[in-house]
């Protein structure tokens, strides 16, 4: 990613520096912002780009005692803590630096473009440890979450079961009370957890003293029985090692047992777990003074049956960041078959009166064919960046403008976009990377060159984290109908605002009325899916539904941007010049080539085309 | 791949048993049919399928003096040789079945199908082959042609060099006459070949007792100079092993060495191969009294500088052979992931009045995203099939029909819908796979699982044998302008009699006239690219015409399958009429869904957007 690309986005189109103006951020300028960025990109090229392939190639064992990784991995998660960017957004007394989380968005970009499997450690306990700060006793902060900010201690998501994943009210994880005293303990309401935890990322590793489990459990009576659905669902810190109150982990380990490694496709930096919980394989006593017993000691966080509503606070962040991941894969594969498409002679254009035989081959970036899909990675990968950035600043504005109207307009649009933001990357920063593959041709199927790898890699996130489907239900189910239409009105409205905004330019007039007459459809085709209140027939294409919310939102995105480099322009030298014709020119791709395919999303939404609804087992 | 919907293809739509009217297919009739196809699913299942896996994580190894391979892919390549299916379509008096290419399509999904990796081996001897047959001189087909027909040899195809891929007017291996009586050998003009050449699938094993390559070479003098371009390109065969007159290798071997195999990201059961020609690595003599030296031998096929032409010949059916084994893996990922998708419980659809949480877990076939998915993968997987079985019926028509204007037809309408039949299943039963692993969750990301393997494999076919790129300017460029626009008009009318014939039934009228509306709109968009006769502005969106154009012909197609199955229905038993729903279903599926997109792909062609021509490398 040329750095110009992101400053231009942070500084001239999002205004980051302005940040400053918020209390909390009050000793930050573009310099603080710069010096972090610089950090960042200088130890991702040093310590994460080198070892993609290697961590992708030398995929995690385990010997029935350890699981075993490359050195660069422990080299590369020490070198990102130590520069305190797992605590960046944390207090000044936290050894945090009170970065906004927009910059921090900005600097993680690099750690996943130079290495998505590398990077997931520090975004997994970055996420972890800000949970914890938010909803745990100070007691819990101190003991989990702090171990876990100077990189002490890396931390685990553990939702998913092996059959539970999209449906997490299924998940038969048990929590019972530990013992008559179980709420005496000064590290929360004590329990004993039992179940088997499927996807866990970092689940297993000795990269760092101690790995800092958050999991989903069901608390249930003595006998064991729990209700149905999600009541009961609670949360539950989770240690490897026991720690005292300081975090320290001095023993003994936890009942915690490692069953497995998956073997994926792609992302194999990170290694993926199923964990079994409590299974007696390491029976450990309650207190000092306690008889060793099955049931792997976690300690409630906050209130029972509270469980999933504080994950999702998590949740909404870690889909930003999954979006933000997909995105960043696909600006290495546009960096990688940019590089190859200037350097690579093949052919000669054909021109009227026919191809000189005799001419020497062009460089295939002269090709038209190429130059769009150079293109059309151009337009995924920094619009998915500038979604994902406008998000990251909504998220600021949500925990630190002074003004409560403005806190409540970023809540909302945040809610309805934050589908967009996990689900249009994943998808199309994933075709641009297949984009990528087809310019090197045959080598880019071989494993010489990195584009295929980062294909298998960006796979992963149309996945986790809520599949494709789960966004769609998330967007046409909830956001788009949620307080009477409130977040999609906004979002409307944000719109308008932008169309009206760029429309004043010339150059943009037409485009601004078409994306916003696309706006318009995807409001009544919202309505027509939901005219006779039947939940099935409305969501029967909630996932063309999301693909047209995000495209539209995307040309939106495109379109402002672009009003931002228009602007620009009168005054620009020749370098920030072509950056700018650049940003233009892959929104002018993005209102012909990608706007269009709208309507024939929304046409199946708008008519609740039954066709998959109606399918019956027998026919397929 | 349930065999009803392969025989309902043949038999009910494109009424295979009628062939047996043309004189040279006259001995065969269903039954010989069924039995071909009987043996070719049971090889498939019994030497194919049980070993993809295999394949996929033994990569062939090389040793500097052998390659490597796993014993089941000898096992494999020698059942489907020794069942006759090499020598299928050939006369009787050469072990042959004078099977119809129809047929011997049909029998080849079946190895597709269970390991694309290990059917390359039949079908790149089975071209070679024919190749041979077609172009050769008695000599040339008894010496290199029969040992491939019975599976003493394997073939190969050597297009490609390092340097040129898609553009082989470039390439520089060179011929040079061997010696002043090189006109004399019995085995045809003998010539020294120099060169490296890649990519070479099947280059360097040892499954069979030689390796026949065809190698593409430009004629030099002896001085080493040739002509610029395509003058001068000419074919060979270049046995690895030197041949006696019967084909018997009676060594020595041949001046070829292997340079290094491909680490591909799939494909991984075909060994493919750098091999470098005439290095001097093994020198030999031109004849036995002569001296060794430096100089692969190859004998010329046909005339000097028709090299390509006689390549092309058998390119088409190679191309056609690529869509057939895209549209095979669509099918396995499709057969996969419906059956992981009848078993895997996960949640509750939401109906009106809420999820009732007590309620078991549906199996998530219930889950209409699900059924969409599904869905999609039929229409993908089942249309491919349809459109390579219609046009493999095309090919047995221009060869073995009676009537020249049938011949003429068929020779035109084959022209125009070659690049469609490579080009579509590539892109869209490769998107098949894509939701295959969709279902599957993150089980699907897992090697535990087959579906991430076919979608590895799959990706390579949008790049071998014309990359989509190549096909999109071979369409638009050639085959829709050709001869004035009679193959274009020949498409046009051939849907028209379909829509006309579909639009008798009342349940598919609407949907006839949507698919004649969208190609009097190719039609219209084709005459506007090429409004100016400029071919950079006319061919800057030669992709997405080939995949509005691919759309379209899709369309047709499932129009033309849904006709058959409407027809068939009021006679159906229950089974038959389960089958026959789907078929109508999956066309609904792909009206609603899939035809509306054309209209986004069309109007760039038709606008000629210059978004792409006018991008400057300098924004990017």
């Amino acid at each position: 990613m040329p750095r110009a690309t992101l400053d231009f986005f942070l500084f001239d189109w999002l205004l980051a520096a302005d940040l400053s103006a918020y209390p909390r951020y009050s000793d930050h300028s573009r310099e603080t912002f710069d010096a972090v960025l610089d950090t960042a990109e200088r130890i991702a090229d040093e310590r994460f780009a080198p070892f993609n392939r290697l961590v992708d190639v030398s995929e995690p064992t385990f010997d029935g005692e350890h699981v075993h990784l490359p050195e660069a991995t422990a080299a590369a998660v020490e070198a990102h803590a130590a520069a305190g960017l797992i605590a960046a957004g944390h207090d000044y007394d936290l050894g945090g630096m009170q970065l906004p989380y927009l910059v921090e968005m900005a600097a993680n970009s690099f750690f996943h473009m130079a290495s998505i499997g590398l990077s997931a450690y520090g975004m997994l306990t970055a996420a972890n440890a800000n949970l914890l700060m938010a909803h745990g006793t100070p007691a819990q902060r101190q003991a989990f979450a702090h171990p876990q900010l100077c990189g002490a201690a890396l931390g685990t998501m553990c939702l998913s079961e092996p059959q539970a994943g999209s449906s997490l009210a299924d998940i038969v994880t048990r929590a019972v009370a530990d013992g008559d005293d179980f709420e005496a303990d000064p590290l929360g309401p004590r329990y004993r957890i039992r179940g088997n935890k499927m996807w866990i990322s970092g689940g297993e590793h000795d990269l760092a003293g101690n790995i800092v489990h958050l999991v989903l459990a069901k608390i249930a009576a003595r006998d064991g029985s729990t209700g149905p659905g999600v009541r009961g669902i609670s949360l539950f810190v989770v240690p490897r090692t026991m720690v005292d109150r300081a975090g320290e982990p001095v023993g003994p380990r936890n009942d915690i047992a490692l069953a497995g490694l998956n073997h994926k496709m792609g992302y194999r930096g990170t290694v993926n777990t199923l964990l079994n919980f409590g299974e007696g394989m390491r029976p450990l006593a309650s207190t000092d003074a306690g008889t060793p017993s099955a049931g792997a000691i976690g300690y409630r966080i906050g209130e029972p049956g509270r469980g999933l509503a504080y994950m999702f606070h998590m949740m909404n962040e870690a889909r930003i960041n999954v979006g933000l991941g997909a995105t960043m894969l696909g600006f290495a594969g546009y960096a990688a078959s940019l590089g190859y498409a200037r350097e690579r002679p093949q052919g000669r254009p054909r021109r009227e009166g026919g191809k000189d035989a005799t001419a020497p081959q062009v460089p295939i970036i002269e090709h038209a064919d190429v130059k769009r899909m150079l293109l059309a990675q151009k337009a995924y990968a920094e619009g998915g960046l500038a979604l994902g950035l406008y998000c990251g600043k909504l998220v600021d504005a949500v925990r630190h403008d002074p003004d409560p109207v403005t806190v409540a307009r970023a809540t909302t649009l945040l809610e309805i976009l934050t589908p967009i933001a996990k689900s249009w990357p994943s998808e199309w920063c994933l075709e641009g990377n297949n984009l990528a593959i087809q310019i090197f041709g045959g080598y880019g199927y071989t494993r010489d060159f990195p584009v295929e790898q980062f294909w298998r890699d960006n796979r992963l996130n149309m996945i986790h984290e809520g599949t494709h489907g789960i966004q769609g239900l998330d967007l046409l189910g909830r956001k788009a109908i949620m307080d009477d239409g409130a977040a999609l009105k906004l979002w409307r409205e944000t719109i308008r605002d932008a169309c009206f905004k760029a429309g004043r330019f010339q150059l943009l007039a037409d485009h601004a009325a078409a994306v916003d007459a696309a706006a318009d459809r995807v409001v009544r085709a919202t309505q027509d899916a939901w005219i006779d209140d039947d939940p099935q027939s409305a969501l029967a294409n909630a996932t063309p539904y999301l693909q047209a919310f995000g495209h539209v939102t995307m040309a939106w995105i495109w379109l402002d941007v672009a009003r931002a480099a228009l602007a620009g322009l009168p005054d620009a030298a020749a370098d920030r010049a072509d950056l700018l014709r650049g940003k233009l020119q892959a929104a002018r791709y993005f209102f012909g080539f990608e706007l269009p395919k709208v309507d024939a999303w929304l046409d199946v939404v708008a008519t609740r085309n039954p066709a998959a609804l109606e399918m019956r087992d027998a026919w397929f």
